[in-house]
């Protein structure tokens, strides 16, 4: 009977994480689109609320909508950790912790009173924010792009220290060249200054104003505009020689004990915790 | 007899076809270049026409120029009906209905009196400007980058996904870093400035002005800087890959019954209503 | 003995187009780089004299300079029709107008007299910053990457014109939505603003006001931030392609009669005016 | 035992060696990266120098710092002298120039007195940002970025010389149109003002005032965002097959001789000297 209960229970729990994690079934497909409403409007809500004209009217509605989608961002956090066969995989992994810091800070807000917390209790509100990283697991990493970005992860490495060390040279020159008369009040400032100029933002807010300091903001302008071929070079190599081998992926698969998606297709074993996989 | 009418009626129709959808005999290419010229003109007018000091001196001449060549797009619009096989077809393809907006605005301003309805009203007449698509069709459709850009729409979108929740999650950021004293005023406008300057567009009306928030702008910065690699990369491996498929599309056929065109070289129905096409 | 004038004429005439023209012997070199720093320095002058500082303190040396090398460019320019074949042929080709440009501004100045012209015959005397197209030709003829852009010339086009439609209707709609009190007065000039934020260029000298027109901008902003992988897409795919085919180009003969450089390793006559080349 | 002594004197320096330039052994990768956190604190100390602020509170911490780092950066340098073969040819070396100006400034400082070198002795000191070079050594040169980028010089150079031609003409054009009262004030100036915006940087100090200057500002625009195809073009065709070659070359081995890294696979003697190298 003991084994008839187990059986029963695991029957019940499988069929949980197949609505939860998985995305085949119809109840499963509901379940991750009603999450995905949740998640957005519990996004524009916090946005709307840090408009201070809209605050001021609704702020009773705000605060009770925020307190719902805590509670069923709770209730969704215990049943992710009860139906998974091993919950220190899943409370450890990126959307674990992710879920979880979009669950806790309105509990926060409980705890911790007293009007001079009120600045770092927003901030602990705000981080409900990443709950948005929810809605990239439905069409993030069933793409290939974040292979293809993974591969090149090191010469793009390369590639941003060289724009830091360009930047640090180049925005200590602009500092002797043009000096604080100019807006140019210390090298981390002018810094600052040279990456707006080499990555083409140019607020405009600092601007060289010598003959001198305008033909060196040429250059790194120039500079700038010629190296981005670098990484857009990197990428398309690594894309196109990316997409053959990513044929082989199966994305259809997660492995029930610690929630992993995305599988080789002749893969029999999760690659993270090494639990069997279910069949294709 | 009835049959010869028939006969004759067909004949005349499709004469009418060729001359309004096709562009292989002299008649039609000359009908497309002065539906250009026309669509070019009635553009044309209405902009200077949103310039206040011409609409002072011109407003009568503005006035007529856009009776006319609404009376011009009216009598375009029942020929193309009349001369389709599947009116229906054509009545509610992407260049029936911007047909249709192109015409309406004009009669709309006769219907609609009062000076209550007059920004309405201007921003009818501005619709307009969309008889511009119908340019898009001369040099658009016959091209492949379309396709190109089709077949690449999928991660496309997953791209522009990205970017929102990097700019959700930095936008809050930075509104908590700088706050509504240095014009981060609302997690929405912040928002607005991280697109700004992830985008490297950069206005320059809002601006970091704490040393930490420059420090999060310029990583902000390089991220849009070297994140343009991706959708490039996307592109080009596509287009490549595109390349060698699209040489077998035939550009040169229109379908005669739904006006359809584009269809591959070896096709013999029309890939939308199904109709057999003409011969290549 | 007239047989033998002719030839010692056309010895004479070919000696002095290959040290104009060619640049295999050492006089042929020394030319071009003699050549190459005066049209330097007349740019040079040019731009200094427009400097009011150094203006009103040089302006005998700037007027003297300029005397001398628009006597350097006549001599030049007359020499260059003399030892060509036909002189028709170089007259009227790209570098030949270029030429007789750079040469006549100082001329005109001096037949038109009068201060209400001044501000027309400046604009004359700086025609000849077109001198410096004269420096492509030692460079950009010479390399293939004229060759790779020219075959996705018709691609690029449709691309552009695509960003010019896009313009056009975002800013019509950007004049609805802001309006003329935030800077929008006009349908021109929200175009202008439009392929300022759709180029990633973004002056800030215009910027949306209302939360609605932020929001639309936003979008405009992610648009020209994606569809640059467009021209970069086809560049790179005809690049690749074009490099394999350009091998077999040889750029050491220049035509003798009309002066056309660059031709195929296997071409026998000049793909210009059919004159016969010289050997390889 | 002259020999004796030579043998033990040159097992001494082959140990130092391996210490100094080998990153293959524990104690050659320790010294790298305390060397590396060396230059790091000093740019940070020289940073925060350059802030008023930091310096009025910290200035004799500062000088401390920079005169530890100084002496330690003079025993590197002895020691990398003493250790290699031929010292000529490091000393003259990119990296044994930059390690000599990084080491130069404070002692330069301590001879050079009197208020009226102020400036120019922060210039000097400032230098020592150089350093930083030497981090690029342990990232940069292992990578075969620097190699595709290498092999399409010649090209980016004919696509900057191209875009500075453009710049110098539009320049012109903007100069002519908009004039000084616009803050098109010079030639030199407003070329400065078409690299701003060719290259999307967009600062927005100074904008095309007029009608007909907005017009062709948008075709700069334009330009600007379409050629930005032909680097990235290059650089990824030649990336591409650049990979293939590049995987036959060895990172691992350094020359005992001059220092010189990066070799061929195959190679058995330095590439700069000619001395034979370690065995793989």
């Amino acid at each position: 009977m003991n084994l008839r209960n187990e059986k029963h229970s695991r029957h019940w729990r499988a069929t949980l994480h197949e609505i939860i994690y998985g995305t085949r079934t119809p109840a499963g497909r509901a379940f991750d689109v009603i999450l995905l409403i949740v998640i957005l409007y519990s996004i524009i809500i916090i946005m709307l609320e840090s408009v201070e004209e809209y605050d001021t009217k609704y702020h009773t509605f705000f605060n009770i909508s925020e307190w719902i989608v805590t509670i069923l961002f709770t209730i969704e956090y215990i049943v992710r950790i009860i139906c998974v066969k091993r919950p220190k995989g899943y409370i450890l992994s990126f959307y674990g912790i992710i879920d979880f810091l979009s669950t806790i800070p309105k509990y926060l807000s409980f705890f911790i009173v007293g009007s001079q917390y009120f600045a770092a209790f927003r901030a602990l509100r705000l981080l409900r924010v990443f709950r948005i990283f929810k809605l990239v697991r439905f069409l993030g990493e069933s793409n290939n792009l974040i292979q293809a970005i993974n591969a090149s992860r090191a010469k793009i490495f390369v590639f941003v220290f060289s724009v830091l060390v360009i930047s640090v040279i180049l925005g200590t020159v602009m500092y002797l060249v043009e000096g604080p008369e100019h807006g140019f009040d210390s090298i981390p400032h002018s810094i600052y200054w040279t990456i707006v100029t080499l990555t083409t933002v140019g607020y405009g807010d600092i601007t060289p104003q010598t003959s001198f300091g305008q033909f060196i903001s040429a250059i790194i302008m120039i500079i700038g505009y010629g190296i981005i071929a670098v990484p857009t070079g990197i990428v398309t190599a690594e894309y196109t020689m990316a997409k053959g081998k990513l044929d082989e992926i199966d994305t259809g698969r997660t492995c029930e004990s610690c929630g992993a998606e995305i599988h080789r297709s002749d893969a029999d074993y999760c690659r993270k915790c090494g639990n069997k996989l279910p069949d294709a």
